[in-house]
């Protein structure tokens, strides 16, 4: 019996291999590729090759190392056994910590100022004491609902929209297709924390971006898929769209002949908005094994119809 | 009996006119230097031309607009009357806004995505969990002693230095100069808050920026005349200041040709981090008003021979 590690970053597993060590001791755990082998009943992985988890013929169950499972979903020949996703593993807090950053570079006029810096221009009619800047969370799910709490205990008014129905204080929350044109009328700022699913991808068009009010800002920390860039570049370039924070793209590294690299409206980072946490995760993944070693179901796992 | 208000952007009269009607209809409010007449007994100012203020015959008391009084310190012929400075004035809430968007600048290694993007290098290293920086607060009076807290309460580790022992929860206190160096040692990143006076001006020195640790960033929010700009541009130059995010300037607008604007490890604010609050404003000084209008001293003023 072992858990099989597999990362695209393989730099990664000498903290895993920490993490396991402290907190499950007793567990076989290996590397790689190479080193899977029939003894294999689960797997920790980060966009394995497609096919190669259906090789493994003891697999019991699959986790994801990170909140999304899109890269998994994608694998045609996914082995039809529980698939966990990583819950918080930490990410929660650098998630809202990255949309506060956001937040503030805009409520206190950051990127007008970058601009201005470019060409020496003083204008102090930039920042003026105004109300808070109207955040709307789309996706209220696990971390989306972390973000919210953080930026109301941070003074923005914050909305949220879902699928499916929520109840938050203090957030004004939105759900269904029915409720996405009033939820996006009264958002300044756009924080996209929805999950890659055949529903979402796309959803970030000319058609939702018209929703928001001129001059909204949009921050995307979820998956590239959910934007269509043409439709994003086309609204910044008319000035619809004051700016946007984009953390995750449809190809990454994002290429660099990409126009979001140079566009000055976009503020770039790679991929970095939330990491899970070694520590916060292997404990959770052990605790996931050894229930289900006592031959229990997993405490939570991915319904793949919905995609999260 | 009148209060003048005179600034030097004559732009902000509307917003005072509208405040002192509001909060004190009874008082006689006149405007700019062209009306000042022998009644004025209170002026609210903001830079005033230097001999200005003694011309007036029944001048009382002097209302600083900022929270610094070293516009009218300057002025050799200043009469002696009790100077008041704004106390808060919705000042605090903003600066600790202000250093609250520094700190996770460099905590979130924005500072480094900024200088990728502009080669379009994906580097998704540059971010790690990791523990918070350390916060050390120059100055701790009524603004530092909010940004303080407000840090503290968004999970960053600080400290504090004033000239006069302080004691504050959670804040580790330093103070005077034997305590300068300790207190430098252990900062990561260093925000400035204290007032220009003749013991403060150029204390950012070369001396000074060697003491913090390599790799320290410098936040300036409070008077230009604090920093050596050469001493400093050497440091940001050698590597051993990390950036410096910089909202003041020995002369504002600052010239066109200085370096900061173009240093890209500089980002610029142009005397921004902190407005004075209109009707906050005209609360405290009608209360000092009506208070002295009692034969009563005003609850707080400036000693001029510390310079605060």
């Amino acid at each position: 019996m072992s858990l099989l590690i597999y990362s695209s970053n393989a730099r990664r597993y000498a903290h895993w291999r920490a993490e396991f060590a402290a907190c499950a001791p007793d567990l076989t755990v290996v590397y790689g590729l190479e080193q899977a082998d029939d003894e294999v009943e689960y797997a920790l992985v980060w966009q394995p090759p497609h096919g190669f988890l259906k090789t493994l013929p003891r697999l019991k169950a699959i986790f994801s190392m990170g909140a999304g499972v899109d890269h998994l979903s994608a694998d045609p020949e996914l082995p039809a056994v529980p698939l966990i996703r990583q819950r918080d593993a930490g990410m929660g807090t650098q998630m809202a910590e990255y949309a506060l950053y956001a937040a503030l570079h805009y409520q206190r006029d950051f990127d007008r100022m970058r601009i201005h810096q470019l060409t020496a221009h003083w204008d102090n009619a930039v920042s003026q004491v105004r109300p808070r800047l109207k955040v709307g969370i789309l996706g209220m799910g696990t971390l989306g609902s972390v973000v919210a709490q953080s930026l109301w205990d941070n003074g923005f008014p914050v909305s949220g929209w879902s699928r499916t129905a929520k109840d938050m204080p203090n957030i004004r929350c939105f759900a269904g297709q029915s409720q996405l044109g009033l939820f996006l009328a009264q958002t300044e700022l756009l924080v996209c924390l929805l999950p890659d699913t055949a529903d979402t991808r796309g959803i970030i068009d000319s058609e939702l971006l018209a929703q928001l009010p001129a001059g909204a800002v949009v921050v995307n920390v979820a998956r590239g898929a959910l934007v269509v860039d043409d439709d994003l570049l086309a609204a910044l370039d008319s000035n619809h769209i004051r700016g946007a924070m984009l953390d995750v793209f449809h190809t990454e590294p994002l290429p660099a002949a990409h126009r979001y690299w140079r566009h000055p409206k976009v503020v770039l980072s790679p991929h970095v908005a939330a990491e899970t946490v070694y520590a916060q995760s292997a404990q959770q993944v052990s605790a996931e094994i050894a229930r289900m070693d006592q031959g229990l179901a997993p405490t939570e796992s991915v319904d793949l119809s919905r995609g999260y």
